[in-house]
């Protein structure tokens, strides 16, 4: 194993911020009370999770404290969200999403196809935009939900979701908007109560809060059948003994993404952009997955021609550098990327397509050697490949462009 | 607020233990991998989970590490393996529980009336004790679920769910059985593979874990839908990113509990037993609510009659000794205990009754405090009484048996 550690993986999830370390570590051993105990020891931790309460609500952009529920998860926010609306019992069973969905949601509505909802899935064109007049045209009288995340955790294409909650209200006002925005939280900015999305979900892990803890936004008014039923907690709304370590850490977070936004959006994008441009340019057979248009500015998604993802992975393991060929929840899978077939990505380059995913803690030496390392890796696997002819092909085709 | 923190409401939660603490701090922001990667980073964290779900196995006495699923709480626990048979579609309406099971069971079972399901709550004697006989007669061939705690949360009686589970299963084969194990675990031993018991549930912060984590056992061949869908997580039956220090901390945590129960059986049990005694022998208005007869080491449940159980929490506390007067799950509410109602404790000890549960952190200094304290702040109260006839009989009585 490499003694070094170039994580290029924080759409996967992230390390921990040391300073949401040092704040949430007094709940462990010390102020452990169980907030919902009658005695001042239990008072103390429940103030500080109103304050964690509070800063999420700023991080998310909501109106109110009580817009916000502590989950334990990005997934439970999702199952929460969509399975919330569809067991209100209201008996509409159609539901709208995308084909480039997390695993968690599209898994989720492959489960509620099983009991009788019907699903559209709509299509991404080759930048990975969704159809706005295909949108509309789905929407029903019978239509319960309409779901789609704010950025897609393998190419971070952003999608305007702002828009869409304001299509989908006018054209039918009593359907509800599920905003997976796991991997928008930290990268752009959320003000969810300008908008007419009716719930959002997030998660800690992906932007240096633990792992285990994550938010669910719902706009004030809107119902929602709980997920998890037994105690009080979260006003009803999710039952067990309040996480309070762990939601003191994602307020903290909170606080600490939404005050870097401006780095991400210069600093990190500034590296994201180096390692893309030097890559694409230094590799004949490299191409850009990912669309150039609207991004978060941490992601790029490069598909190598006539190779294959795993073995890039492996040879950049031996280095020290962490990739991932798409979600976590896949992996070990050996299917391409639903994402980017939805995307039209050609058959050559979808085997060996990679994600390379940057945060506040990446460093501009960690990207040079990136830079340095991957055209060597690339050159080497490239010897490997059984398809030799057409990278030959390639290669003089790239070199007469350039 | 008291400098002392005389802590005697373990059963509501607990200290995390150093040695936990420091097993899983290297989880936040060093080895912050998400298990799911390909890479080296991820795969030492994967070890450390495997190593975790083998030390919960051995804890609840599981045959297989595949039986354990790591889930948030104990509430997601029971709420997945009572959905999880429910909700798997056979179209088995009936469910039997008892009248004193933890509100997130109760919920969920008033949440499961209102969708069509018939529920059959048994109840117990003035020991807390269930009728088995009853509990026989209700199991129809159309019962799907039997579900009952192992110990109760108020008053630490066990209730025998290893013959519950015996008489379930050759009464009716098919009919699952549903243990929440939540206040057993760390207080007495579990043997699950030895039991015909189907599902059984732990949280990790009722003995020295952090909150946010549980355990979910259940039975090799036994088939459930999952709560949370999405992607791969615990052998597709619990979506979500691993989350990854507190399984290492529930893991650990599990191995120092199965150390200490021949120190909570005697130690534990001994300081229980000393300030048990001490109350009833020194205060004429306390009544022992729990049943003498089998009950975890650290739990005690007594009623002083003719006053108010808020009250006497309010005079503790500002001595700096933490206690409660049910479940925190309810806490807040004035209604007194639905545990103590199905017992039939008389109501002028209902109001009056506040629960006291130690942990292996209990010392004898903090217990001799408590004795010392106990009948002088009892007696501050009953003077406030409305009833001070009643308590002069009491009082007369009392001295009169003595």
């Amino acid at each position: 194993m490499a003694d070094r550690l170039i994580y290029l993986d924080n759409n996967a999830t992230t390390k921990v911020d040391e300073k949401v370390l040092e704040e949430m570590l007094p709940y462990f051993s010390e102020n452990y009370a169980n907030p919902g105990g009658m005695y001042d020891f239990a008072g103390k931790v429940g103030r500080k999770i109103a304050d964690a309460r509070e800063a999420v609500k700023e991080f998310m952009g909501a109106n109110d404290q009580k817009e916000i529920y502590f989950t334990g998860s990005g997934s439970e926010g999702a199952n929460t969200a969509i399975r919330g609306v569809v067991n209100q019992g209201y008996g509409k069973k159609h539901i709208i999403t995308t084909k480039v969905e997390h695993p968690c949601v599209l898994n989720t509505y492959k489960d509620l196809e099983k009991q009788g909802h019907k699903v559209t899935y709509l299509g991404v064109d080759a930048d990975g935009n969704l159809n706005m007049k295909e949108l509309e045209e789905s929407i029903r009288p019978e239509t319960a939900l309409v779901s789609l995340m704010a950025a897609n955790n393998e190419t971070g294409i952003i999608f305007p979701y702002e828009k869409v909650a304001e299509i989908v209200k006018q054209k039918n006002p009593d359907t509800k908007v599920f905003v997976d925005a796991v991997q928008a939280a930290g990268k752009i900015k959320m003000d969810f109560k300008n908008t007419k999305v009716d719930f959002a979900s997030i998660s800690g892990h992906k932007f240096h809060a633990p792992k285990g803890i994550g938010a669910l936004y719902v706009k004030a008014g809107t119902s929602f059948a709980p997920l998890i039923t037994g105690g009080h907690q979260e006003r009803g709304k999710r039952a067990g003994t309040e996480n309070t370590a762990s939601i003191i850490a994602i307020g903290k977070a909170a606080e600490l993404a939404y005050d870097s936004l401006g780095e991400e959006l210069t600093r990190v994008k500034k590296l994201r952009d180096k390692l893309e441009r030097n890559i694409l340019h230094n590799i004949f057979n490299a191409r850009l997955n990912s669309s150039t248009g609207n991004r978060v500015p941490n992601t790029t998604n490069i598909g190598f021609e006539y190779i294959e993802g795993e073995l890039i992975l492996l040879y950049l393991n031996e280095l020290g550098i962490c990739a991932s060929s798409g979600s976590a929840c896949t992996s070990g899978s050996l299917d391409p990327s639903h994402v980017l077939r939805a995307m039209g990505v050609p058959f050559t380059a979808l085997h060996g397509s990679i994600r390379l995913s940057l945060s506040r803690f990446t460093t501009e030496e960690e990207i040079d050697f990136a830079c340095e390392k991957f055209p060597e890796v690339i050159k080497k696997i490239n010897k490997l490949s059984p398809f030799q002819k057409e990278l030959a092909e390639l290669e003089s085709i790239r070199s007469h462009q350039n």
